[in-house]
């Protein structure tokens, strides 16, 4: 069995259970193991951490039960608490692995820029007081797509064998004061998107040029990178898996129009 | 001194003090005593409950502090919590009165209609399962627009002398899987927005025909009409005044732009 899962990270210690069990991961076992009266444990497919958000997280679980897809989306929703849901249920094949059979992720980072901050778009969104220049992010944002060795980028805490990933798409787009960026790759490091939006952060507020990103993925050293930036308004939007596994494929636009409104 | 202030109602026993000290004014005034030094008292334009936003909140305090408007704003908002911020600051003539110088409020009115809720607008976003009907709504909305005794839709705590009221506007918007209520009067009556709004759904999903408006008017009885809906998305979205006051006046959509990124 796979759900879609979406939930509130401000509200949580990140995915991965720990001794407090304030994660999503204890949470949803928890209701799991309530709604089929028997100890339930979740594969997910991005870790997320602290203040990380999720429209489109994937978990699998081995599961005898059979019920009607709508009661676990319904079922499982009405032991759960509102900063968490499941979006949907799908029966998949017994080799679906929700990590091992990602073939890409990607994640939203959404911005406000703008001089004084607002209470309603805090922990939700990030904000930046110092004007941001949409076309020298973009430039950085084009050096930075394709394979690297992504090491500057990366946190001391990262336990992955390998730096290098594939960026696919570093897509920016601004709406009024606001700012959304679309990152998708195969896989990304610890805290990988949150030091991206660090650099390009920097870069759109003129402290660096766009040219600084070939520096930095040519050194290879975190130390030199810019600081990593709040989670507020990071969110694991899609997770790609082969056509067989027939999950539902909302496309990009759609998961942002269905949960924020734009 | 006039000031515009944005809060998330979620976190705050409504706006006005209470002993509990949890209300939006006695986390305003004590940011505000702090900021000058000594006891300040605000006054608003329109008291919002438990659990209602502000986007366009106006309140005015007597001050013989001279500061520079934009010390005002980030000063006060360095200590002021996450969930409440002032958003600008005006000198104004001394006859001004937050509340008895308006010309009339809007009301925001935010609705999500899916079949699974999302954790991303809880608290922000009103939410209906059963699927709206736009057009149903909008004729029940023309029945209401103009000058009505609006005693069915008044909450039994209203302390208003009358319950006749100038509603000047109320618009319905459908993007996506939202609907965006606007709703502007000369004033409002206690609940009344969450009264209209538990009316209109119950038009909007077919359970009583848009005609019923016409019997709640005249028979002017709160038990006839619909539950009060939720506080969940609902805003004070903006306060007019009198030109001569010369507050800034941002319009409307501007208004849900600059908040919520619409």
């Amino acid at each position: 069995m796979a759900l879609g899962v979406a939930y509130d990270g401000a509200q949580w210690q990140g995915w991965q259970t720990q001794p407090s069990k304030i994660t999503v991961q204890d949470t949803l076992e928890a209701a799991l193991t309530r709604f089929l009266a028997r100890p339930v444990a979740v594969i997910c497919a991005g870790r997320t951490d602290t203040g990380v958000h999720a429209l489109g997280q994937v978990v699998h679980l081995e599961t005898p039960a059979e019920r009607r897809l709508e009661s676990w989306v319904r079922g499982v929703n009405a032991l759960l608490p509102d900063s968490v849901a499941v979006q949907w249920a799908s029966l998949v094949a017994g080799d679906f692995h929700a990590r091992f059979s990602a073939q890409s992720r990607t994640y939203f980072y959404i911005v406000r820029n703008t001089r004084v901050r607002s209470p309603l778009t805090q922990s939700r969104v990030g904000w930046v007081y110092h004007p941001l220049d949409l076309l020298r992010m973009r430039q950085a944002a084009g050096r930075l797509v394709g394979e690297h060795d992504f090491s500057c980028f990366r946190s001391s805490q990262c336990q992955a064998a390998s730096p290098i990933r594939t960026l696919h798409m570093l897509q920016i787009e601004q709406r009024g004061e606001f700012f959304i960026f679309t990152f998708k790759a195969n896989a990304f490091l610890h805290h990988m998107v949150r030091n991206l939006m660090g650099a390009l952060l920097y870069i759109g507020q003129g402290r660096q040029s766009p040219e600084w990103i070939d520096l930095l993925l040519a050194q290879k050293d975190r130390r030199l990178a810019a600081p990593t930036f709040a989670p507020d308004g990071l969110y694991l939007a899609h997770v790609e898996y082969p056509g067989r596994f027939e999950l539902p494929n909302l496309d990009l636009p759609q998961v942002l129009a269905a949960h924020l409104g734009w």
